[in-house]
């Protein structure tokens, strides 16, 4: 049963009595219509009423208008205003552009700009490579969407969408120290994107698609690999991917499974399937089982999307056909990126001993937790009110901050395989994993410098010979270290 | 003669006897160079060296390898390592993305992304015009570039002219709190920079276009300010009048002369002097006589460029013809937008009595205005080493911020005359004006809230009555303001 939460918290300014009662007869009158007080703040107080804002959580909008309603009714209460917290979070923006540089007096104009900055210039006119040191480049990633598939809330374009880019980037920067900005297009043409990506690009060390609708996403990611110089990672692909790995890594860990025992199923083929598919093949699981909404993927399907034909021909080495039930039948590990309430509690119940059910359709699962529980051995979902939260933000901000410093030009499996593994270890490398603990707190701070270092480390083995050395965070502030030298 | 700055400051970090006279030794050598040092600082001291950072001002990179080579030639004196500062400010890029908003806990995690940023979206959604006050682009301009015309180096491309946006963004931060975020473009081609600048605004609540070469510059402003509802302002041609119009007002002051009397030549049809043009007509002076490379603009050239044959039809209404030097035979006024050296002194001593030389292109003016001073009573440069210095940093900071405040959809004439007059009385109106100060300091800092004050009045007297008023700075961090309501 949903409790209320501060996604819905409102604060009400009331003037109220000045009696002794009067504070015991909101709080009372708040919490019989269901509401969750968090803050009660005396404003005002004079000879014939006292000013109070009342802060509460609610469960909804319509929740928040009965809480109200209530307080309207209550004798010598008059309700001024109604204030909704999350909205004034946003007002002005969640994120800003400062600067780093002192502009105090005319010696800091001379070099941040000019007539200093045309030397700056002209190094990275002379040496394009230079811009990933001498600019923000070094340091800046674009969230970039269209706005077709936000959320669980659709498409509904590029202004809408803008407030989750926001958090997005501050994200990146509480996490990682990534500057990460929105870039929010107004088009949801594929070709019109791929060009618009490479137009903004000379800004960017990297680009991170975000909230794109598949199919088109697949071909957007794929054709910008080819054509540009810095990585392109698409969060519900591959962040996904690589949380949902190192979750399942110790999940297996708990129950005592080989992986190359197990087989998978894994129920929804869009941009989260799709990806954890591609990356599960490099941890060779005895087999994996697609399902769409037609059923469980084989070859003679007659799929003719590509994305489709491409998981059937990888996927499914015994042949089933059949049901969503049919293919969990035994099977050692759900994995749900579809869905609300698509798995049945008997579906669980005949999956194999110690079953694994990761339900991480958003907001609501694929299967109560509470019902899956019942059969399974390790749960996981996508919500913050259970144990086992698989949650993007274990990789992104540490992913781009180890791509970044690397200086890297593409993104390899290799790299997600170690990134997956180094969200594992921060649970396992203690000791510590059990049912209820397979991954790290989405707050661990410990996390994103542990998946930027796997990162580095990957992307180090990779590189040829003469890939150029990267510059750390603190060599770019020390003055004078052993890569400042023009 | 030039003289060593800070655009060409490095510091040495070298290894010496520790005997009494090496620190004599080195300075007077650096002294003996040409170097002025700003800094000494003895980093290592041991009983047989001491290792010191020298920190010296040079003319140019030349001379700072002069410097440096003299210094190797010293007894005992061993060069560890030269660090060049303007480059040192620019290691990693001189600005950075913030988050505005507490992530400290569950709680603000779920007003400022999922699941409350949810509720947000769907109001954007629903009213797109509440991007303008829930996200950044509330107070968020895009600098925008193709780096075809950057400073006086030219065509160097979107990268090389990253260093010069985030100088801008980080001006434009300091003069009026505005978010400005560098858009580099790669392609120089019209129609698609057009296209690209369309995709991208959804972010933004204006574009400033910067160093897009001419004609270009013309067609895509134009295009742009009809397709798009924000405001689009090139800041070459627009920041440029406005500054120029302004201290030619206090020019005339200086001088005692009224507009509707005098002729007034242009030299340079670019975007500046185009846009010069344009503005100046609001005020109506007797004449302004264009020139370019093939002498004074008239009818009768038969020029095929739009621009020109708009130019000539609303200038020279006595239809003059000739040269530069015919042109500013008697004028009043010389507005010089174009190169290097092109006004000879005796064309201003050919000129009316008291007249007035803006001799503005960069870095080297189109007279050296030690000279121009000979026969002009007002002279100006776009030089920091001279008074009067004609800057637009002046105009765009606080002209974003009246536009932003005001949610502004365009710009128009009599916003720019506003903000030109607003930086006039800053001189002019505590009667501080003369012929050495017709324009305040660059850091003035009650030039961007006037200009800011300006643009304000002007489009609440533009706006028709259903416009919505703006929400100030103020009232986005107040908490419970009369706006906050939702």
């Amino acid at each position: 049963m949903p409790v209320p939460g501060p996604g819905y918290s409102i604060t009400v300014r009331l003037e109220a009595p000045p009696s002794a009662s009067a504070a015991g007869d909101l709080t009372s009158a708040i919490g019989r219509a269901g509401g969750v007080i968090t803050a009660f703040d005396v404003v005002e107080s004079h000879a014939d009423r006292i000013v109070v804002d009342i802060t509460c959580n609610s469960l909804s909008t319509d929740h928040a208008d009965d809480i109200t309603s209530v307080l309207r009714t209550l004798s010598g209460v008059s309700v001024r205003k109604i204030s909704d917290r999350t909205f004034l979070v946003h007002l002005g923006g969640k994120i800003e552009v400062n600067s780093k540089v002192a502009l105090a007096n005319r010696d800091d104009l001379s070099r941040a700009y000019t007539p200093g900055v045309a030397r700056v210039c002209t190094a990275i006119a002379e040496n394009p490579d230079d811009a990933r040191r001498l600019t923000v480049k070094r340091n800046t990633v674009a969230v970039l969407t269209d706005g077709s598939a936000v959320l669980g809330l659709g498409n509904i374009g590029p202004e809408a969408a803008l407030p989750v880019m926001e958090g997005k980037a501050a994200l990146f920067k509480k996490f990682s120290g990534v500057n990460a900005w929105p870039v929010c297009l107004d088009t949801q043409d594929t070709e019109e994107l791929i060009r618009a990506a490479e137009l903004i690009a000379p800004v960017y060390g990297g680009i991170n698609l975000e909230d794109i609708a598949a199919p088109r996403c697949f071909e957007i990611e794929a054709r910008l690999r080819s054509k540009l110089d810095i990585p392109v990672f698409h969060d519900d692909q591959h962040g996904t991917a690589i949380v949902v790995l190192g979750a399942l890594r110790n999940a297996l860990r708990v129950v005592n499974k080989d992986i190359s025992d197990c087989r998978i199923v894994v129920c929804g083929v869009g941009a989260a399937g799709s990806a954890i598919i591609r990356l599960l093949r490099h941890k060779q699981p005895r087999d994996v089982i697609a399902v769409d909404i037609d059923g469980i993927v084989h070859q003679d399907r007659g799929d003719t999307d590509d994305n489709l034909r491409s998981i059937a021909g990888s996927t499914n080495g015994e042949g089933r056909t059949g049901t969503l039930s049919d293919a969990v039948d035994g099977a050692d590990v759900f994995i749900g990126v579809s869905a609300p309430n698509t798995l049945g509690t008997e579906d669980v119940a005949a999956m194999s001993t110690d079953a694994i059910v990761f339900a991480l359709a958003n907001p609501d699962p694929e299967i109560d937790p509470l019902e899956a529980q019942k059969h399974a051995t390790v749960v996981a979902t996508g919500r913050s009110d259970h144990p086992n939260q698989i949650n993007n933000v274990l990789a992104f901000p540490g992913f781009f901050r180890g791509l970044l410093d690397a200086h890297a030009h593409d993104i390899t499996d290799d790299m997600m395989i170690a990134a997956s593994n180094a969200i594992a270890d921060v649970v396992d490398g203690n000791d510590r994993v059990n049912a209820s603990f397979i991954v790290p707190s989405v707050f661990d701070s410990t996390v994103a410098p542990a998946v930027a270092d796997a990162v580095r480390r990957a992307a180090a083995s990779e590189q040829s010979p003469e890939g150029s050395p990267a510059l750390s965070g603190s060599a770019a502030s020390a003055g004078l270290g052993e890569d400042l030298e023009f």
